[in-house]
């Protein structure tokens, strides 16, 4: 099979993940931070190792101010319910996914103000669009750092230099792009980073996280145990505490622990040269091919390993679908819980066949789905 | 190393929830229910055969009334956040985790009220205790099924129909019994039951889930992506959907299955049996050594696999790292994340020496611990 489907989940994981994931379990798969026997205080250990981790590839100084989650999903449900209350205004853009949207909207009808700044076809955005949209009760600012649908990189230092001029704290969806491009938080103006484990930083499903800049107080949505301040029967104010109630995920964050070092020990840019020679050969091939559109920006530097195509006008699932079938490809095709993305570049109604690759693709890869891309469209 | 901490994690596991997990990463790590090629299919069709034995093992026909989320915190913030609101009026123990007083203490600064019914020395709490709290404004009753401290047993099938009776809905907090004492949901007068993946179920941590009657309408408290209903930038209606946004812990889920499917083909009488076995050695040795005081119920029906001690006054973290240390044993001392406990059996600043054995303990292992409480009692 080949597995174009690395912006749903990246696969497969490095070895060192599996081996990773298996011997915390095996070996010590006590409960972190709170009994405090040697299992469990190298339970406790492995925690901080990973965070260590993520510090190394964010270039960070304090590992607990990353809180771990269970996606990204839930990175971004605390960031913004933590942040914003009815009455205030939040601004954000048409190309994000529903882990924003809907949030926002649900939040919408308890009186929280929501501005949708409208992209380009390409799904880019005008900063400047940002800026106007800006009122005095906006109290966050929320993109994506790459789209799930087009690949478009968004301008996020000059997003972040608005909000921060404006003192409005800027919170960035890092789905598609943590472990993939890099992300220098000790320059880059981010007051909150939101990202997945079980991608781009290929560690396993039911881990992610939330970076919070020291400028930031964020309220907690969640209380529970924390195996700290045990005599309190009131949440912890101390980080990463606060943040994060009952048992950890402690193997599959080992994992991730795992998959951030294989990162760190490949080299990003490496990484990151290999996706662009991916992508390069699958753009200029499907510029070729009657029939084909590629949706997103033409310009490999402002995308990422996302490739978004229709054949004509026929339903993406159904192609998606025969790519599977017929091909032993998996895509995904539809709206890839994105509507206001899909509505945006105008696939609202036929959806989009997405290829997305990664580290482990290869050029033989790519070049069978276009082969197979340029089957299809000649039926 | 003799691993007596069971009632924070169940290890180890069956060697079948290793292979599980690896397996699922192996094999089909690809994302549930997103897209439609054959891995994704595979990776949904796990998550619902969890979903299958959780049912079989809790007697219930319908697997999507079983949500799954990160761990039994996480199920009991959406259990009480989804269905209370400021002004209205929740009864509790005063024998519960943090898990359920650190969400009930924040949200009584916005205006829940909340009566905490005082248990005995032993933990035990009355069910007229319960009834007498009742108020026009009560709309949730929360208890554990057996307590993390001291193992005592509820009575939830009364508090339950005391509930019923005057219809208020009944969340019970199954942290220390789902996989351990028998929970027939088809004629138990629960409403909503949380319960852990990484304890008595044998699973991976990570993983835990909430039950929830058709009666109940709960509010969710997290939106994101689901995968269905893909065009609406509204959070989806339908159940598990609604409460299950962003990316399943997929191997964590799958290895939740092994350990449940363990349960049910070993019989959990006969994991029971043997539990009682255990307990019946230790709490009869325990009597028989001057100077150790054993908390709980004596009679061995009130409780479940947890021997929480102290030795004259020593203090509780130090005898549990003295047996960790000089006797290579695993306890965990302290408070436990559940102060109020300590405070109604009267440890609050001592602490107690928790034992807490599980299936794969034997008694050979109970022995060694008696032997070392005899010795550290006798210096």
């Amino acid at each position: 099979m080949i597995y174009m489907d690395n912006a749903a989940t990246s696969w497969p994981k490095p070895q060192t993940v599996y081996r990773t994931v298996i011997s915390c379990m095996e070996k010590y798969g006590a409960n972190p931070g709170r009994s405090g026997h040697k299992m469990a205080v190298q339970a406790g250990q492995i925690l901080l190792y990973t965070r260590e981790m993520l510090c190394e590839l964010f270039h960070l100084n304090d590992p607990f101010r990353i809180i771990f989650t269970s996606n990204c999903t839930d990175s971004l449900n605390l960031a913004i319910k933590g942040s914003v209350l009815p009455g205030d205004h939040v601004i954000t853009t048409s190309m994000e996914h529903n882990a924003v949207a809907r949030p926002l909207k649900e939040m919408e009808k308890q009186g929280l103000e929501v501005t949708f700044v409208r992209c380009d076809k390409e799904g880019r955005v005008d900063p400047d669009d940002i800026k106007s949209a800006i009122r005095p009760n906006t109290h966050l600012i929320i993109t994506t750092h790459a789209s799930n649908v087009t690949g478009t990189i968004m301008p996020i230092e000059e997003i972040g230099k608005i909000a921060r001029n404006h003192g409005i704290p800027y919170l960035v969806d890092a789905s598609q792009t943590a472990g993939i491009l890099p992300i220098d938080l000790s320059k880059l103006p981010v007051d909150m980073l939101a990202f997945p484990g079980h991608k781009g930083l290929l560690g396993p499903q039911g881990t992610g996280g939330l970076y919070i800049h020291p400028s930031i107080k964020l309220r907690q949505i969640k209380e529970g145990g924390t195996g700290s301040q045990s005599e309190s029967i009131y949440q912890p104010d101390m980080l990463p505490d606060k943040y994060e109630s009952g048992t950890m995920n402690t193997p599959g964050i080992a994992g991730l622990g795992a998959g951030v070092k294989y990162i760190l020990k490949e080299g990003q840019s490496r990484i990151l040269a290999h996706e662009k020679r991916l992508g390069k050969l699958f753009l200029e091939a499907l510029s070729q091919i009657k029939g084909i559109k590629c949706y997103g920006p033409s310009d490999l530097s402002q995308r990422t390993g996302i490739v978004s195509v229709n054949i004509g006008d026929k339903d993406s699932s159904e192609v998606s679908n025969l790519l599977d079938e017929r091909y032993d490809i998996a895509v995904r095709g539809s709206l890839h819980c994105a509507p206001l993305a899909h509505q945006t570049i105008g696939t609202f109604k036929q959806g989009t066949v997405r290829f997305s690759y990664g580290i482990f693709n290869s050029l033989d890869e790519v070049k069978a789905c276009i082969r197979a891309l340029e089957e299809i469209s000649r039926k």
